[in-house]
């Protein structure tokens, strides 16, 4: 590890992300203006309520070119459910000129201030974070806990969120499966810096457990568990796929031992050409299979799990029919889903054998046999063996015949119902290239 | 079952298989004449010795047709093993005028007495079983214990042989690995009839024993034990493999379904054309491919446990390069060995997956980059996979890549390491036909 080397990457990189004095002064005009604005919605409203910025832009670890901004209507704790949605949402509203209304565990409201994506979101401002009354409710606390201890760690915050980003792994959507703002800063909280965490993260092992406050014991069956201070039950890194934390643990390693820029601003992928996509299965002698399917709009965290789900489940089908996938992923954009497979074994015989009972057991024997006629049964290895047509020997026509059957999320299944299967280089179009490159690696 | 149409079938089998009486007065002679030969032989060389004949001749069950007679030479029991072998080679060669010298576990003599092939076996004449001094010493016993036992059950044990003949199970040789005559004899013995043996053997059990005798208890792990009566430790089915005792079951709950006579004479397979093999595999979807070597002079019981071993080792040698076969044979004659495998994978891409370490496994994950560097290497279930160049990607290739590092049995690694590999049709030759119908079920 070359401390100088890991400080000259880590300072070029901060020169980029870290907000100058102006931007931070921009901002914290626009904040002020928004509160205002709520807490003077608040009093026309005759309502008990004031605005609250929260996040990364409250604590100062925002990174130059974020342009979210999150203020909580902080709202009786009375209220019920029903009124705290009325009444916050008229306060929201009330506040901004141009916005859409969204849904999360409750409704918000994204805004548009001075080119500053905000969102306002209404909660229940209880006095203690063990009074919560949704989700939601639990931010303020957050934001209170992490304000005052991130104070001078801002700098290693953001360049471990600039470093997550990089890896794709940044962000708890269901999408990334990622590691929050939240989380990077628990652990810069505890490691004491960028540099310290990926020394830490280089040594995790499977069921790690991190808790910085060090207090009370966790018996927990999760791979990557970071006890909340604000919540002690709850696993701040909940969100993390095995995937994203073993990926951290190993571009940890590798960017300690030969740091680089090009962990925090990866080189963007050159575009394929479908002759360029054709030559490369051809030279790696695979199949490249696409489900592609218009889908209705969605958010992403609904989506993304019924994808994966698809996916899984198609991965699944083909087992049981005998065929092999080397790789495989999903993507979406654009009104448009696809699932996608590079296929070891694509093709197969017409026919199979299938492997019944032991020929000493009469009565399941004779089942077998009456079940299989008139197939050709013999004996292999003491059980009997029918040889069988196979059902599909190749994968379009098991996708086609199939996908129907398997378990697809029921957003999903009625587009993947009516969607087109693609090979080769027909499946590229402009804007998969990243993709299709990440999956043919 | 119905008895009628069994019996109407036996009646028919029996007509063509048992022998008449001018053969059974032909052989009565021959074996006299040889055993006056034998007792003459060994007056001339003063020693104190006999002509036994053992074997089915001596019991009344030796089918039509069948030319085998086996006359031990019964030698004193306190000659030396170099005695006995001198001494009983030259009472047998100065019995016959044309003879070869043949070896199974000591010499003996393979001679010709008018047209029947009679084997002239020195062996030790022991007063009791449990003195034997090799294994042929048994031969006499098992002769002395069944001659008077079968007695009226002649027809029985005609019969079962011929069954088992039909099935390709008959004889406790390694090509064959099934049902020796003693066996049968036993057989017969104990369920009292051809039909009884079927009876039974339709409901016999994985680690099924029989004892005649009933005497005894037996810890076995054997799948078929069948005590011998003249040496309770010693299994006469040994020789019987899983498939041959499977078939046997099977067949003879098929038989007592629907009895047919093409169970003890089999339909001969008509032959198949280089085209109507190239369509049947067409059809299947399958490769065929053959290793095809020139072989020295060997026995069976010496040829075929190598060229079943060869077979095993093959299958898993594809199988560690995930190539994967839908059924496989072996086949020997003319000086030529076969070893055949139906291909239901015989082709894969360039490329595989190495799946290796944990990634929070931080040496064994080094060591699994360093070696496969520079291979792509990525992520998934949270271990390091490496993406390497297939060393083959089609089973031809395979075969003449590794074939030589395969165990392949001593004889035949120096006939292997010189084989042709032959695919599909170009398999085929005359005499080959029955052979491959009965791989490609």
């Amino acid at each position: 590890m070359d401390e100088d080397q890991i400080k000259s990457v880590t300072s070029e990189v901060l020169l980029k992300i870290k907000p100058t004095k102006e931007t931070i002064d921009e901002l914290d005009g626009v904040v002020a203006s928004i509160i205002e604005s709520v807490n003077k919605a608040s009093s026309e409203l005759k309502v008990d309520a004031f605005g609250k910025l929260v996040g990364s832009a409250a604590r100062g670890t925002w990174r130059s070119g974020e342009n979210d901004i999150d203020i909580f209507i902080m709202l009786p704790p009375d209220m019920s459910r029903e009124e705290l949605e009325e009444v916050g949402l008229s306060i929201a509203k009330n506040s901004a000129s141009v916005f859409e209304e969204r849904y999360a565990e409750h409704p918000y409201i994204r805004a548009n201030f001075e080119g500053y994506d905000v969102d306002l979101v209404p909660c229940f401002n209880v006095d203690d974070a063990s009074k919560i009354k949704s989700a939601v409710d639990r931010t303020p606390f957050h934001n209170d806990y992490m304000k005052c201890r991130i104070n001078g760690l801002e700098d290693e915050v953001l360049l471990l969120k600039q470093f997550m980003g990089g890896l794709g792994i940044y962000g708890a959507e269901l999408k990334v499966q990622g590691f929050s703002g939240y989380l990077c800063e628990l652990l810069v909280l505890k490691y004491g810096s960028f540099q310290g965490v990926l020394l830490g993260a280089s040594d995790w092992k499977s069921g790690q457990i991190i808790n910085v406050e060090g207090t009370g014991t966790h018996d927990s069956k999760d791979p990557f568990l970071v006890i909340d201070p604000v919540d002690p039950t709850r696993n701040v890194a909940a969100a993390v796929s095995l995937e994203s934390f073993s990926k951290f643990i190993d571009i940890s390693r590798s960017f300690l031992d030969v740091p680089s820029v090009t962990y925090f601003f990866p080189i963007p992928v050159s575009p394929i050409s479908k002759e360029a996509l054709r030559d490369l299965l051809k030279e790696r002698g695979t199949e490249l299979i696409a489900i592609d399917a218009e889908i209705p709009d969605m958010i992403d965290d609904v989506l993304f799990p019924q994808l994966y789900k698809a996916e899984k489940a198609i991965l699944r089908l083909m087992k049981r029919h005998d065929f092999k996938a080397l790789g495989s992923g999903v993507w979406a954009g654009d009104g448009r889903a696809l699932i996608l497979f590079e296929m070891e074994v694509g093709k197969l015989p017409n026919i199979k054998k299938i492997t019944g009972p032991p020929v000493t057991f009469r009565d399941r024997g004779g089942s077998f046999k009456a079940k299989h006629a008139p197939s050709p049964i013999f004996i292999e290895g003491g059980n009997y063996v029918a040889r069988v047509p196979r059902e599909y020997t190749n994968i379009i026509e098991l996708l086609r015949g199939e996908l129907d059957s398997c378990s697809l999320g029921k957003n999903l299944s009625t587009a993947l119902r009516s969607c087109k299967i693609l090979k080769d280089e027909d499946v590229l179009f402009e804007g998969l290239d990243l993709f299709i490159k990440g999956l043919l690696v």
